[in-house]
């Protein structure tokens, strides 16, 4: 949900006059979408409350097309359904949410054989079923325009928990990362395992303040929180060059880009940012987390060289509709 | 959910080798999917259930794709906002639930203007609001395809009641249909009021066996009914006739076929299709429901005319992925 999943990166430019965010801004502001879902989780976060009378009840949903978010023409459907439901486990992981459910809603092209059809299905379900979440209903679709799959999941907070937002993250909170970042259009975007047991863990034992899945790329997605908690944070880039990921240096073989512009601003690498206060830090690193910088007073992401010299990190990652 | 919604009907045709009634079974068959979800909801009924734990909780979803349900080059935004979300709550109706949330996702082509993309949002926003089923979360997409458009939609089963099925229907039932059919294509399907209040009243004084709301067309989803549960249906035409809705008229005079016709094949009247039990037939005629056949033991659809002769009703609806 909120965050679309692309696996390229668009590179640097200007501030949108359009864009997903303006969007969903807009819409906020026109009173047309509802601003607070049940257990207060806000419009535009990671998962959205289903009923005020289930409030430990969420869902999220997320959009993938043939051309954007996968490739019919090189990846066989059977990883495509299985990235498709996976996206959706990844919001449930970013709230610390345990799945339950999901409805499929796919547009085919006329062009699919069952057998293709069928195997979408499976990917997905092969995907769901060690995380208890099967495919109870959904909508099935032909046209001639490419293939298009939505996925809806629901998820329960586990007994005692709370859904973690965005929005919680205080000054002093150090930040961590789940794991290795960048490069994931080689083919990790496709086969990743959205991380819902360690999500439930840090719930339980690091007080979280805001946590997030990397879907648009680490300074889009570390941006979501700062703004959304109305506070900045800071990236050391130290910290930061331990966690670029072999797939990062084997990209910017290909494409000369820095590795490290790769770990910062790809898509689609569906581990979490965890904002966790100090005091949690130690249970963070326990956890096998990754301390990458800290939660500040003020607002923006910033880049921290060893020197103690900050630059703002512009968010490159990926935007709709811009 | 379940069967999908688009304005033109194909012709008549041979059962289909492929489709997506075939491609459901397939998927029952193969355990790909769960045969029944929270409080024991066939798979492919016109919602699911979520989670045991939250058994009058209910889901469902439809997408619908640009040039195949709306034409966004005769049709406006905010109409086919509208759209999106009325044909998920016709699905709460078939099934007496009261809706109580959304999830919008959307593939925007990229040539809509934000204006475009708010007043979809809007149509869809006010017609949810008396139905009490605000939008409250979503994912935003951006491609070069044409614009396509999932919602999700939860409900709740009113207290006390339970969710109408399409497989309880018995012999001896009587059949009503909420109104007159055929032609929605000249421009109801886009402009129709989700039967939400009827069905629940329908619930709470029929007692009905089973129900259904009229996407696909009257032969095709009386035969839903009908092979969910197991028996034959029997529409009279006599009745029917009096079911024939001006636009069928109209729409007939267009193109040369009978009107009775369109009554009978015609998708998207998002009508309610009813099998109640005799006892309660009158109950039903005082909401104003049309009492069009009954159900017998056997299997199969079957027009009979004044004099008894019988004729198998060919489903000729609209079915996707033939």
């Amino acid at each position: 949900m909120s965050a679309s999943d692309r696996p390229q990166p668009a590179p640097g430019s200007p501030p949108p006059p359009r864009g997903e965010r303006a969007f969903i801004r807009n819409l906020r502001s026109a009173g047309l979408v509802s601003p607070a879902g049940a257990g207060g989780v806000p419009f535009g976060d990671d998962m959205a409350g289903i009923d005020p009378a289930a409030a430990d009840l969420l869902w999220t949903t997320d959009m993938l097309m043939d051309g954007v978010d996968f490739d019919s023409s090189r990846h066989g459907w059977r990883q495509i359904g299985r990235k498709a439901l996976a996206v959706n486990l990844s919001d449930c992981a970013a709230m610390a949410v345990r799945p339950v459910a999901a409805l499929c809603a796919v547009a085919l092209n006329n062009g699919l054989t069952p057998a293709a059809a069928a195997d979408l299905v499976a990917g997905a379900a092969e995907l769901g079923a060690p995380y208890g979440c099967p495919i109870v209903g959904g909508d099935t679709n032909s046209w001639d325009g490419p293939t298009v799959i939505a996925f809806t999941v629901a998820g329960r907070v586990p007994p005692g928990g709370r859904p973690v937002l965005r929005s919680g993250a205080r000054p002093g909170d150090r930040v961590f990362a789940s794991g290795p970042l960048g490069g994931s259009i080689l083919g990790r975007h496709l086969a990743f395992d959205p991380r819902v047991e360690l999500a439930i863990r840090i719930a339980q034992e690091c007080d979280p303040h805001a946590m997030i899945d990397i879907s648009d790329g680490l300074s889009v997605d570390l941006a979501h929180i700062a703004a959304e908690s109305r506070c900045a944070a800071v990236v050391r880039a130290e910290a930061l060059a331990a966690l670029v990921h072999p797939d990062a240096h084997a990209l910017a073989a290909q494409d000369g880009r820095p590795a490290l512009d790769h770990t910062l601003h790809d898509g689609e690498d569906f581990e979490l940012i965890v904002a966790v206060p100090d005091a949690r830090a130690t249970a963070a690193r326990r956890l096998g987390l990754h301390e990458i910088g800290r939660i500040e007073a003020g607002s923006g992401v910033f880049l921290e060289t060893a020197d103690g010299h900050r630059t703002p990190l512009e968010p490159r990652g990926w935007e709709h509709f811009r």
